[in-house]
C-alpha cells in the first residue's frame, strides 16, 4: 500500500498552485461566482466529460484546448450561477473570451486555460461581469486560495467539496488536492459535474489522462443524486511537477490509488450534499454475473426513488430492492439472492427473516447507510455506488429552482 | 374509424359476465380487497406479465394456466393488500390454491382461472381468509359488479379506474370493458401492475393473445409514474363469444383499436391516479432517428425527477428537457432540436424564446400538460407517453408505506 496522509489545502495544497475564488455580480445572491486556479508553470493537464448530446460551450471549449495543446494548461477559470449550454455560438463565443481573458491576466496562451461552468441551463453570461472578475481574481491569486476557490463554484450544494492528500512514493513525495461541486442533476455517465483535481507530480499528459481515467471510473462515475446527467459535466487534473517527483510505470498503480482516494472524498461529499439528501447510502452488488451486470443493477437501485424514499423514512423495505435488482436488466436468480441492510440479512437464499425487521429499522437511523443486494447469479461480479435519499425538500428544491 | 362508444358497466358492461369485490380481511383497514371476475362460459384468455426477473407467484401461476389451457380461461381472482411476492415454494402453493378454491366455487377446471396480487412484497396471504374471501365473493357475483370489482383491486390508488366501450363493426356488434389498478413501482416494461379487460366478442386465443400485445405497447406499456416496473404486472383479457360477432382478419384492426382505446382510458387513469401526482403529462417525442430512439428519448423525459418536479413548481424549464433528451441515449442535434410546452415554442432550433416563459409558466397551471420534444435527428420516429408530476406527497407516501 502507498502511505497517503489527510492534509489541508485543497486545490493549492500541492506546489506550485495559486487559487481564487471571488463574487462577480453573476449570482443575484452575490455569492462567490468566480473560480481561479493557475499552475506557476505550465502543467500536464487531462479532462473528462459529460456523454450528454446536449453540450454546454465550455465543454467544447475545454476539450478543444486539451486537444490543440496535447494536454498542457496553465489554468482553470470556472463560473457558477450560469451554465452557459443551450446558447448557441455566443456561447461559444462567450466560453472562447473567458479563456482569452484569463490567458491574458495569467500571461499564458488561450488554449492553455480550461474553461468550465455551472447553473442554470440557457441563460447568456454576462460578460462585463465576467471579464471583471477574471481581472480581479488574479488579483486575488495566492498559495491558500484553494477553499475560496471550492466556495466559488457551489450552486445549490451545501457546503464546499475539498480535499487534499500527501503521498509518499518509492521515489520522492507528491500532494494532490481537489474541489468539486454538484447537488443536483448528478449522475455522471463520465464525470460528474465540476471535480478540479492539481498535482505537483511529473506526469505526461496521455499517462495522467489515464490515471484520471481510471480514478473517475469507480469515484464521480459510481454516484448518483438523481440520475440526471448535466450538460455540463467535468473533470480536470493539472500536473505541474513541482515535486520534483516523476511517475513513472513503477509509481503508476501508487498515484491511481491515490488519486482515487482524493476523487472517491470529493464525489463522496458531493452525494452527503445531494440536494435534499440527509442520508449517504453506499450500495454493495455483489453475486453478479460480471462487473457489468454487478454496475447495471447498482445504478437501478441508486435511481430507484422507491428505494430511496424508503431509507428517507427509515423502512427496512427489501422488497423494493428485490424488485429493482429483478428489472434492472442484470441476470438475477430470486431463489438464490440475499439482500443486507447494514449487518442485516433480511433476506437470505430466496426466504425473507422479517423478524429481523426492527434491527434493520434501528440501523436506518444512522445518517450513513449501507445496503448490499448479492444477485444470486453465478459469478463473482461486484460494484460499489453511492448515492442519497429522496426527501421531500429535494421536490421543494427543484419545483422551486428559477421561480 | 370504428364506431366506438363509451358506455358505463365496466368490465362487466360486455354480455356473459359477472364480478364482485369484497373484503375479507386481508388488508388492516378492513377496505375491500378481493375481486372476482367470471364469465358464464369459457373464453378466449391472454396475459401480458411484468419482465422483472423477481416474478410474483400469482404472476407465474397465471402464466402457466393459460399456456396449459392454450388460452382458455373462465374465471379472474385478484386480492389486493399482499403482493405474494418473494414468498417462495409456499407462495406457489398459495396462488395455486386460490385457482383450486376458485374453480370450485365457479364449477371450473383450476387451470381456467387466472391469479393476480397486489401490495407489499414478501409477505404471505393469509389463506384462511382468502379462502372465506373467495366464497363470499362468489356469492356476490352479479352482472352489475364490475365496479365492486375495480374498487377492490386498489392499494394507493386514490381512485378505481375502469372503463367499457361498445364497437360497432362490419359484422356486428361487441364490447369490451375493463378495469385497472397501480399508483406506485409504475413503469411497465411489459404491462403495468393489474389490468384486466373483458369482451363479448369471439375471438381465437392467438389473435386475441396479439391484440392485447399490439394495445398494450402503446397503452399501459407507455406509462410512467416512478420508473419502477413491479414484480406483478400483469394484463389479462377475457374473450367469450357471448355477443356473436366472430373477429377474423378483416375485423381485427378495428378490435385492436377499440381495444386500445379501452386500454389507453386505464392507464392514463393509472397516471393520473399516480402516488402523489396533481397533474397528467402527455410526453410527445417527434423528430427521432426512429421509433426505438423516440421510445427511450420518451422514457427518458417521463421518469426525470428535475422534469416532473419542474411541472409541479410550474417552472417551464425547457433546459432540462434538453438535457435530458441529451443523455437519454437516443440520436440529438442540438442546434436543430425544439422543445414546447403546451402551445408554447420556448427553443426552436437550437435558439432558447425565453420571452415566451411567462405564457408557458402561465398554461403550465393546468391540470393536463403537454410537451412536446422534437430531437433534431435525421428521420420521423415518435412516441407519446404519459408520466405525472412529482410532488412531496409521493415522498410521504413511499417513506411510510409500511410503516
Amino acid at each position: 500500500m502507498t502511505n497517503v496522509r489527510e492534509i489541508a489545502g485543497a486545490i493549492t495544497a500541492p506546489a506550485g498552485y495559486r487559487a481564487a475564488g471571488i463574487a462577480c455580480g453573476i449570482k443575484a445572491s452575490g455569492k462567490p461566482d468566480l473560480a481561479l486556479v493557475v499552475s506557476n508553470t505550465p502543467a500536464s493537464a487531462a479532462g473528462v466529460f459529460t456523454t450528454n448530446l446536449a453540450q454546454a460551450a465550455p465543454v467544447l471549449v475545454a476539450r478543444d484546448h486539451i486537444r490543440r495543446t496535447g494536454g498542457q494548461a496553465r489554468a482553470i477559470v470556472v463560473n457558477s450561477g450560469c451554465a452557459n449550454a443551450c446558447t448557441g455560438e455566443e456561447g461559444l463565443a462567450h466560453a472562447a473570451t473567458m479563456a482569452r481573458q484569463t490567458a491574458a491576466v495569467v500571461r499564458c496562451q488561450p488554449e492553455e486555460v480550461l474553461v468550465a461552468s455551472t447553473g442554470v441551463i440557457g441563460v447568456k453570461l454576462d460578460m462585463s461581469k465576467v471579464c471583471r472578475g477574471i481581472s480581479e481574481a488574479a488579483n486575488a491569486l495566492s498559495g491558500g486560495g484553494g477553499s475560496n476557490a471550492a466556495v466559488a463554484i457551489m450552486t445549490t450544494d451545501p457546503f464546499p467539496k475539498e480535499t487534499a492528500a500527501e503521498v509518499s512514493l518509492r521515489n520522492g513525495r507528491i500532494r494532490i488536492g481537489g474541489i468539486a461541486k454538484g447537488s443536483g442533476m448528478i449522475e455522471p455517465m463520465m464525470a460528474t459535474m465540476l471535480g478540479f483535481i492539481t498535482t505537483d507530480a511529473a506526469i505526461q499528459p496521455p499517462m495522467l489522462h489515464r490515471a484520471l481515467k481510471a480514478a473517475v471510473d469507480s469515484t464521480f462515475n459510481a454516484i448518483s443524486v438523481d440520475g440526471e446527467c448535466s450538460t455540463n459535466d467535468c473533470v480536470f487534473a493539472l500536473a505541474n511537477g513541482a515535486s520534483g517527483t516523476r511517475i513513472t510505470d513503477a509509481e503508476y498503480d501508487s498515484f491511481v490509488e491515490a488519486l482515487r482516494g482524493v476523487c472517491e472524498t470529493l464525489a463522496v461529499g458531493i452525494v452527503r450534499g445531494g440536494e435534499g439528501a440527509t442520508k449517504l447510502i453506499t450500495v454493495n452488488v455483489t453475486g453478479a454475473k460480471n462487473d457489468a451486470d454487478a454496475r447495471m443493477a447498482a445504478r437501478a437501485i441508486a435511481n430507484s426513488p422507491l428505494v430511496k424514499t424508503a431509507v428517507h423514512g427509515g423502512d427496512p423495505n427489501w422488497g423494493r430492492l428485490i424488485a429493482v435488482a429483478g428489472r434492472s436488466g442484470a441476470a438475477f436468480m430470486l431463489d438464490r439472492a440475499t439482500v443486507r441492510i447494514g449487518p442485516v440479512e433480511l433476506f437470505h437464499e430466496g426466504v425473507p427473516h422479517d423478524e429481523r425487521s426492527d434491527e434493520a429499522a434501528a440501523y436506518l437511523r444512522h445518517r450513513d447507510i449501507s445496503i448490499e443486494v448479492n444477485l444470486g447469479a453465478d459469478g463473482d461480479g461486484r460494484f460499489r455506488m453511492w448515492t442519497c435519499d429522496l426527501s421531500a425538500e429535494y421536490v421543494r428544491i427543484n419545483a422551486e429552482y428559477r421561480t
